[in-house]
């Protein structure tokens, strides 16, 4: 893929790039034994999620996806899966519409991806950040979530699928290794008037705890109106785990999570369904400054889960 | 340093900036162990390295540098020097006046910086690429070189110092260890008309050979005329190594290498001056697709140095 505005490509000092919108851009490096492992990722799987997180963070964002950057520390080990890896980036730009205007491979004792990914928007006020929530809108979030969380349980304790159907094993298990930016939603989200907007990667408490402080507002989450993927309740239940822990706790689903003033909630539905994506409204914004994941009528902890799937301490900033 | 385009800062999911002119980016990462080791380097230099490399690469652009994201990779041990490193970076932005625009700390088992430069150019014209050298062009080159790689050497075996000045020393550590990115320089000769650049990282034989590919011409170099940091022909001498390897096989000295029609010249001299700097003619671009370093009427070969200060293959892109 080639962005228009590409006019000079890698293999000089630098890449140049015809930009005449506001630019948004993301940086994100995952590192191997910290962020993933290989196995169960595959080199191109882990290259593929690298670029795949930091695009989420444009659509969290609203914005137009249109380059990225890539910088690989390769170990002599994975000299062989170079090629793997930098497929595994290609078919997510290639699906996304992105560029890889620039790249850099350096001999690194640990693999890491670092990848800076750049969109844009209209104008700068049409951006959405975390700090625009108020009280009265609704908190709305697209697709499902707990897909990757039970994911990795299954792939770190394949008992745990035991009876479960193979579609919904094999949905979960790409869920943890083959996460999908939501591009599309994002920017739909954004026309209909979104007021603050976040993607969930440290899980949907946590998240929402992030758009509560930055917007100095309380949100209220209804645990029985988040919609939950096919098999992580069965999966829970096997590892002995409440379902609501692995949906508000899990993270790493790349859903974005909203706030949306009332009346626009249709529209933005509407704008979802034409990128072919569900929207669903999951609590509230209110006075306050906390998130309060409120189920069968009372208040709960979630407590989190880090990437490599320990439990983390209760909600908190990640 | 707050860009006057910088809408929303680190904190939200992405950066937004104010961009209305094209667009040039750099990436570079740096990996402990392999381009760097700490001792010699602190934290803090290591860091400020890793964005002078990366501005350097705007530099060599003729473009005028704006915004960095930093995505560092820490490991534990490295824990207590992490605001050190942190400063280090805000020293050479504060002085290059360049907004941190973005980051992101992961956890890492070795230390590494990737650092994403932006700058501008006022049109994508403007940009100074490496294939536009003209046989005819005379070759030029910023300030003096040598001195990173004999600064090495003495880092390494400091008693290849003795009996040279405390001053000079100390320059020659500096170059290696405290790089600077000639911002100025490369949009002044920018301005004054250059038709291809590069910055001097792999040394200057090797950056004039990849100027040489990009450009599908030759290029002459007369060693006489190549302008040595004071002291690095009494570190040669003293490791057994003849000065022009140091000078032009060294590298890491990231002065501004050029190619620009004669005529120009002077006015590039004066732009130069204009920001503190010095221009040196060291050769001419010429017929053919090969480079030529002439020493005594004779031609020579010049071996390249790593950046742990291995003797490299001779010439040959890096």
């Amino acid at each position: 893929v080639v962005s228009a505005g590409l006019l000079v490509g890698s293999g000089d000092d630098a890449t140049v790039v015809e930009r005449h919108a506001p630019m948004v851009t993301s940086v994100d490096a995952v590192v191997e034994g910290v962020h993933f492992r290989i196995p169960p990722f595959t080199p191109a799987q882990a290259g593929a999620k690298a670029l795949a997180v930091a695009l989420s963070d444009l659509a969290a964002m609203g914005a137009s996806a249109r380059e990225a950057y890539v910088q690989l520390g390769l170990p002599e080990r994975l000299d062989r899966e170079a090629l793997a890896l930098a497929d595994g980036i290609g078919e997510v730009a290639a699906r996304e519409g992105v560029a890889i205007a620039g790249g850099d491979v350096s001999r690194s004792p640990s693999l890491f991806l670092a990848v800076t990914a750049v969109g844009s928007v209209e104008e700068a006020s049409a951006a959405v950040r975390r700090d625009g929530a108020r009280p009265g809108d609704a908190l709305v979030i697209t697709g499902e979530v707990g897909g990757a969380a039970a994911g990795l349980l299954v792939l770190e304790r394949p008992e745990l699928g035991a009876g479960i159907e193979t579609v919904a094993l094999d949905a979960l298990r790409a869920r943890q290794l083959e996460p999908r930016p939501r591009l599309g939603a994002g920017e739909a989200l954004a026309r209909a008037g979104a007021s603050a907007m976040i993607d969930v990667s440290d899980g949907v408490a946590a998240d929402a705890g992030h758009v509560a402080r930055a917007s100095r507002v309380g949100i209220a989450i209804e645990a029985e109106r988040v919609p939950v993927q096919a098999g992580v309740a069965e999966i829970a239940a096997a590892a002995g785990l409440d379902p609501v822990e692995l949906a508000l706790g899990g993270g790493e689903d790349y859903e974005l999570l909203a706030s949306i003033p009332p009346d626009k909630v249709a529209s933005a539905e509407e704008g979802l369904a034409g990128v072919g994506e569900r929207l669903h409204v999951i609590g509230s914004v209110g006075a306050g400054t906390e998130v309060e994941v409120r189920q069968a009528g009372r208040r709960r902890e979630i407590p989190g889960f880090d990437q490599l799937g320990a439990r983390r301490a209760p909600s908190g900033p990640a």
